[in-house]
Parts: structure tokens; C-alpha cells; sequence
């Protein structure tokens, strides 16, 4: 399977690359680095990645949307936006960690579902979008094709849970172990949401 | 304080990006990304990060140091392990994840000194120096300016016991906090001692 992640400017970096070590596990599963024009796209803490444009995306497979600051300069940009849209239907799967799901609730792709958010910038997820059912206390929330996690650290629990879905239990604890990983493995255990709106 | 990341081709991603996401928080760490020739470094899981040259970097602060099944290709390489060594006596602070504690033990910066590595590995530790004392049951290690810490998702937990050390209990609770993870906060608890050698 492609894991095709949209990277932007200023994304959070453990938002994309924490899921990326547990989605590059399997043997079939294969990551790749997209942007809207190609070429580096740098983190918000610097991390400077190369991507490919996203006409050269094999858009079938998951695509992984992290959040960050970022987020915030593209919320409103229709190009993102319709581009996204665009690709959130052709894919079989989609990820987002943090306030990703911001972006994939301004473009229309999670309408109708149920999703959550960074739980520190969870009224940016309300002011997304009115169609979607917001989930406040969740690790992270899967409906239909879509999984959307919490804040940050987050995306490594529900990429685990992508793992255990699609691969089966073995190969998501096999992943976690393998990287000393401790699992929080119910996505309705919440510990942060407490912090939220502080 | 620079944060200089010293990247190998297949280097573990989380290794690297999971104490970087933690230590580019306080507003005076700066994270910069190096190689011994500077350019495309492309990680296990297929991220390519670009990179300077090893001679452009100012080596004050501290070296982070990833692991990952590229270590293999290095551990004898002396061009590598001589530069390594170097930087290691130039930095404030050496900090290393996973297998990277064997390259550290291979060039010699780690002599007289307690280490620890990944657990599915040790051997490897164990064999790329005798005069370190190798700890098995750790999650992290501390020994004068030396950091070393067990598999991949360790290192998360080490960075944030180095801000602690730096900074202050409240940095680095403030940091799990604002990215949502549950800090494994004792670096004597070790859970994945048990699969040691399996």
C-alpha cells in the first residue's frame, strides 16, 4: 500500500514522521513525501524534507496529512483546499494527526463524520466546519476511511490502530515493540483532553 | 543551544525526529541537520532529509546522534568514526538513540563511560566496545555529557529527561503536555528489557 503524506510548510514534525515509523513496517507498505509543487518543504522545527509534487502521487493507498502551525497559513487557501479534497476522494485511506483534520474539515472531505483534533486548538476544528461531528474525548476516531487523531504523539497511537485494522493485532504490537513503544491502544482513552481550551 | 543531528543513509526516523520534535521547543534551541558530505540523507523509512556538511557545523551545543539498520554499514567505516569522535569532543552535550550508541562505542567517545542501547540489538552494543560499561536495563543512561538512550521511541523520552536537566521539570512537562505524549519519565523503567535477545 502507498502512504502518501502532504507535507506543507511549518508542519509539525512528529505529526508525520511518528506515524511514518510504524506505517513503514509492513513489507508492502510504501512511504512517499508530497507537497503541492514538490521540492523541500521545512518543518516547524526545521526539519527539512524533499517531496515530490502531487501530480506525481499514485493517489490510491492512505494519505497522511500532519498538522502544525502551519495549517493556519493554508486553512483558508482554495488551491490546498480543493487539491486536498480532490485527493482525501481518491484515496482508500486517510490520516490526519493533530490539527490536520482542521484542513481535511475546511475542504469538505469529513463531512458528515465524526473526527477530532489537537485538543489545544480544538475551536479551530469547530471553526473548520459545522458538518462534522467534532469528538472531544478521543486518542483518535476512525469513520468509514477516515482516521483523524489528537494532538501530536497521537498519530503513533492511531497508526498503530491502522496497523491492527487493516494487518491484525500481531503486527501492530510486533511494530510497537520492535520500537520500545508503549501503545496507548484505546482510541477512547484521553488523558489530554482535560488541557483543553487552557 | 544548536541541536546539530548527524543523519546516515537508512538512519531510524523516529530516532531522530522524535527528539527533535522535543528539543526544538525552548525558544533558544536551534535544530540543524548534518552529514559527512552534507546533502539528500534518506532514512529506513524512505524520508529524505537534506542535509549540510559535517564542516559547516558549529559544533558548540549539542550532537544528537540516530540509530537504525545503517549503523551496520558504518560501525567500521573510519572516515566516519574519526569525524564522530571529533564532534563528540567538541560538543556541550552528545546525545544518541537506539543503536547509535554503537557507533559511539566504536569510535572510542564512550570509553570509561555507562551506555545503553536497543534491546534487540544489545549484542551489537556489547561487541563494539569493552570499555564501556553497558547498561542493559535502562530506558535512558546518563553518564557526565553523554545521553544515550534504548530503542527508537526512548530517545523521545530522553530528550524530554534533557530538558529536565537543562530546563526544569516545568519545560519539560510543558513539552509532553503541548505534544500529547505520556512521558515515560523514569530512566531506570525499562518494559522492553524482557525481549532482550529474542
Amino acid at each position: 500500500m502507498n502512504v502518501n503524506v502532504l507535507l506543507f510548510d511549518r508542519f509539525e514534525t512528529l505529526d508525520a514522521m511518528g506515524p511514518v515509523e510504524m506505517l513503514a513496517r509492513p513489507a508492502d507498505y510504501s512511504v512517499g513525501f508530497f507537497s503541492l509543487d514538490g521540492g523541500i518543504v521545512t518543518s516547524f522545527q526545521n526539519v527539512p524534507v524533499m517531496t515530490k509534487p502531487v501530480s506525481d502521487m499514485d493517489r490510491t493507498g492512505a494519505l497522511l496529512l500532519p498538522g502544525g502551525w502551519g495549517v493556519r497559513d493554508i486553512d483558508h487557501d482554495q488551491e490546498f483546499l480543493s487539491t486536498l479534497k480532490g485527493l482525501c476522494d481518491d484515496a482508500a485511506w486517510v490520516m490526519s494527526v493533530c490539527n490536520g483534520s482542521v484542513l481535511l474539515g475546511a475542504c469538505g472531505a469529513l463531512d458528515g463524520r465524526k473526527a477530532t483534533s489537537n485538543k489545544k486548538l480544538f475551536q479551530d476544528a469547530l471553526d473548520s466546519s459545522d458538518a462534522v461531528e467534532w469528538v472531544e474525548q478521543a486518542r483518535w476516531v476512525v469513520d468509514g476511511k477516515f482516521y483523524t487523531a489528537s494532538g501530536v504523539s497521537a498519530g503513533i497511537d492511531m497508526a498503530l490502530g491502522f496497523l491492527n485494522d487493516r494487518l491484525g493485532r500481531e503486527v501492530a504490537e510486533e511494530a510497537a515493540t520492535a520500537t520500545e513503544y508503549l501503545w496507548n491502544d484505546d482510541p477512547t482513552d484521553d488523558p489530554f483532553c482535560k488541557f483543553q481550551f487552557t
